[in-house]
């Protein structure tokens, strides 16, 4: 059986005292929510994802989603569950409270995110995909459009999707065929195919707007000639409620590895009503805004799965018996000991809590980014803040996801034989986490949207938002005797991540094949240091905290404990990294296509 | 669709080229095989797994085995498989010939089980372990029991199962609580249950005989007092056929994430009738003669199912238009380049081929050994050959599986979220493979085994049986400037695992928990420098076939190509595990059990 219990301890340190002094802080627009009603929305958010939507985990993946005549059934469950997550104001958490928002920041909403995915990732991407829509309409639709729109999405009775990929196109966009005819009143016909559409159709709420890329009949080829839509699967009758229906429909959904609860569909457009989002021909970029606010969730759903996965996985290595401690007998009143004992078992678990913690510690730090980009008083901690979120927001999607579905995997390895059958719900957590590496990007693509987009911008002023903050914490730690050798090893690996940037940046230059070999290469060291940086500074707090006389020392123990474990274990990865960066692409390119 | 051919030319590189000068070869046993002969068997097999088992993988996974009445049925066409299987003699390949078989060489009969677990790895269960069982039956059983089931075993119109597990034990065989009574004439009754017994029940064969462990009545606890016996599904009759139906049956079969056309059986054991196989309480030894021939055919597995990945994604690389080159458009007559032109698939690409290639070519050498520790005449070059696949089946087991495992993620990974859906059977191969990590120990046991057992044994003469010749290769080529640095590189990883051993050796002796901290890594250190041995002995020999001006001039390049990207790109993660090494055990162990 699935266990799930949100890990609101570790939650409040990465919210309250781990980035306290990142500059990004204190904003006077959220000067209402006190850490107390902060706290006490956790607590909620913990109930709710475990007393509701864990429940439907397994029995969701087991009966998946069906289509009958067009209509896509979610499975059993699913939309009580629904109505109670509407109910209970969840939608909202961080919409603009002018739409019927809740307006709470990002820091807070990012942790309820981690919630419902680790209780059910395929239900997350019900409400997920509207609040990713919500962003780009709130961002870029004509007020009439918002006014229609918007609070029914906020409030979550209607949803929304995200139409790009077509059987011919999906990362590259240019290749896009699906047309938009204007219409004499100012709407548009759009006629074509898209597959691979999350919550493309459902029966959890009343209507579903789709937003939608398409050509307009004079567009420049390629991604410049791409203008995005919105069109609703009911158009809005006078009073605002569904009327007629609209020319979208459902062909089919798809059979996948996982996610299965989740419905994938194939959706066709014919001459579908909508109305332009934006400016003609700049689809791309309205799109985009909702595409990186979806890339830093999906990395959560990694975060979110692996901590489900953490949790399955500690319970059975404290209650499953087999085999005796290296060290003599733990339990000599048992017929053997429990296997959390064995060297090798803590590994696995020790992995996942690290890169657990370290990924939670990360995403923090740049949820306070993203409300200081929206919300700061101070033009340059708004610039600042926006530099961090553009670099980190591929690094939290391919590093989050990467690591989380290793972590799945250790999780199952944990439960030997047991985890391959069913019965216990580990393998889930393996094929649901596995598509988070592919969708709203490919982890390779984020290298290389990392290496090729966010490294030489502005004479790399991104990356300085990232390296200025852990220079400066090494120069200041680097006498701190109690933090053993964790600041040399986060010191070692900086410097490997300073040399690689220096080899990216030249060899780049003259030859982009270079930066996109390095690509993968370098986001992994950029989010090995990140959390390596993240770890060492939660130790130093760890430890100021447990010569205080802190209350919860165990809590503070443990987190100096699993940062080093950190620098002993996973961080040394970097060296590898680096040697791959350094080898450049010659190897990698060396094979004519036809010897493979 | 699924798509498979036999790497038939790196086969015959493994098989002819490579390690002519190990001191393995060359036994006068086989000097019937010729070149052509083995390399005539090597081709039948591969039309043989891509026209009848290759198009039964997908079909056999969707429909899965189903249990009626405690009768298993397998998928639809695995029946009429089995039997051209059978009558195609490929399940005797490289049994003894007094029993029926065709007494091939183990390196013929690995790079054929490879194929087979390409083609359908599932399928490969059913013969897999009746060839497994015969090596125990073979070793270990009374001349009656011999004469009574290896021919039907050998022929293949029996199957037989390996009976370990059961649901209170499974790494820790100490636990198990089956029985076996002695009765008048000379058989034993045995009581118990058995769980995750693969091919337990099915419907392919007449007969299906168990080896299953037990315990005597005055037996000692423990492993110590587990015996091994020999129980079929049905009495065999005087004339030897199969009569009375005894008192096994299959109560149920596991619902599993991958390998679903394989069954997994519980089994109950009431008052069965069986023998004893060889002396009792020695069962563990007998089983375990079984248990190692099924490790390294369990890495083979792992290797299978990454070759035909590879070769999935090489074809959707080739095929799927996305993106231009970042070097200019390759294919400026379609609207988009193949993706393969890109590094990221490239390295994805190279990545599961340096895999295959390393495994191939070590997995080589073993069987190689394998050979010779059953059939050299001279008694040195036997225990030296012995010694060596001691050191290596766990290495192969948990090596093969674990890069096996990543190199079907990969496979998906090009595919993105075409690799997701199940209509290319990308994702089956992510579920199949995963089960390999797990059975026949999982591979933080085979990191345990290598460690605690081999490391240290006859003072270390085992891992000589490996360092010595690794160490003579270095010497002699060290001025090899056609090599370029990839003789430095594999210098360097050997130096650090000749470091870590030295590490794990010292420490291991006080506290045999540090050697279990460094298993895994330990291992994964080991199998790195063992494939970069290999790629570099293989880049030497292609550069002097290219200087004779050998023919497929094609095939050796791409061969130093795929030498160099291993050294390049994978061989510095030894760096890594060294580091992990030297770290201890101190934070894997900190936690208290309360603190996870």
């Amino acid at each position: 059986m699935q266990v799930y219990d949100a890990p609101l301890r570790d939650m409040r340190f990465v919210l309250h005292e781990l980035h306290q002094d990142d500059g990004f802080g204190g904003l006077a627009h959220f000067r209402d929510f006190t850490p107390d009603l902060l706290d006490a929305v956790l607590e909620e958010a913990a109930r709710f994802t475990r007393e509701v939507l864990l429940p439907l985990n397994a029995s969701g993946d087991a009966e998946g989603c069906r289509i009958e005549n067009g209509m896509v059934y979610t499975p059993r469950g699913f939309q009580q569950a629904y109505d109670r997550f509407r109910a209970g104001g969840w939608c909202a958490l961080a919409n603009d409270p002018a739409f019927g928002g809740q307006g709470l920041p990002e820091t807070v909403n990012k942790l309820v995110e981690e919630m419902i995915c680790a209780a059910n990732v395929a239900f997350s991407l019900y409400p997920g995909l509207t609040h990713g829509a919500t962003t780009a309409i709130e961002g870029h639709a004509s007020d009439e459009l918002k006014q229609a729109y918007l609070p029914k999405l906020v409030e979550g009775v209607w949803s929304a999707t995200m139409c790009l990929t077509e059987a011919q196109c999906g990362t590259d966009l240019g290749l896009l065929r699906t047309r938009a005819t204007p219409q004499a009143d100012g709407s548009y016909q759009i006629n074509g195919s898209k597959i691979f559409i999350s919550a493309g159709e459902h029966d959890l709420t009343e209507n579903i707007v789709h937003l939608v890329l398409a050509r307009l009949p004079d567009a420049p080829a390629g991604v410049k000639g791409i203008s995005l839509f919105l069109a609703p699967k009911y158009l809005p009758d006078p009073a605002g409620a569904p009327g007629a229906r609209n020319g979208v429909s459902c062909a089919n959904i798809e059979h996948k590895m996982g996610m299965t609860a989740a419905a994938t569909c194939q959706l066709n457009f014919d001459d579908t009503t909508g109305w332009l989002v934006g400016q003609p021909n700049k689809g791309m970029a309205a799109m985009f805004t909702m595409m990186n606010a979806e890339r830093v969730s999906v990395g959560v759903q990694g975060l979110g799965i692996a901590e489900a996965a953490y949790q399955g996985a500690v319970a059975y290595a404290k209650d499953r018996l087999q085999g005796r401690s290296l060290a003599g007998a733990k339990r000599p009143d048992l017929p053997a000991d429990p296997i959390i004992v064995h060297p090798d078992v803590r590994r696995m678990l020790m992995t996942i809590r690290a890169y657990n913690e370290g990924c939670r510690a990360l995403g923090g730090w740049v949820a306070r980014a993203m409300d200081a980009e929206k919300f700061a008083d101070d033009p340059e901690v708004k610039a600042h803040a926006a530099d961090f979120v553009a670099l980190m927001t591929p690094v939290v999607k391919a590093l989050f996801t990467d690591l989380g579905f290793e972590a799945t995997n250790l999780g199952v390895q944990v439960y030997g034989g047991h985890g391959y059958i069913r019965d216990h719900g580990m393998e889930q957590y393996v094929r649901d986490a596995r598509i988070t590496m592919i969708y709203e990007g490919t982890n390779g693509i984020q290298g290389l949207d990392l290496v090729g987009r966010k490294l030489g911008a502005h004479t790399g002023r991104y990356l300085r938002s990232f390296f200025h903050p852990v220079s400066a914490f090494l120069e200041a730690g680097q006498d701190d005797a109690r933090l053993g050798p964790m600041v040399a090893d986060l010191k070692k690996a900086f410097g490997a991540l300073q040399l690689a940037t220096g080899t990216v940046a030249q060899r780049g230059l003259g030859d982009p094949e270079e930066a996109g070999a390095a690509g993968t290469d370098y986001l992994r060291l950029i989010g090995l240091v990140a959390m390596g940086y993240c770890f060492v500074k939660s130790a130093r707090i760890a430890t100021e905290r447990l010569a205080q006389g802190a209350d919860d020392a165990a809590f503070y123990k443990a987190k100096i404990d699993t940062a080093a474990f950190f620098c002993d274990r996973i961080l040394p990865q970097a060296s590898a990294c680096f040697l791959a960066i350094k080898a450049g692409k010659r190897s990698m390119m060396a094979l004519d296509e036809a010897a493979f």
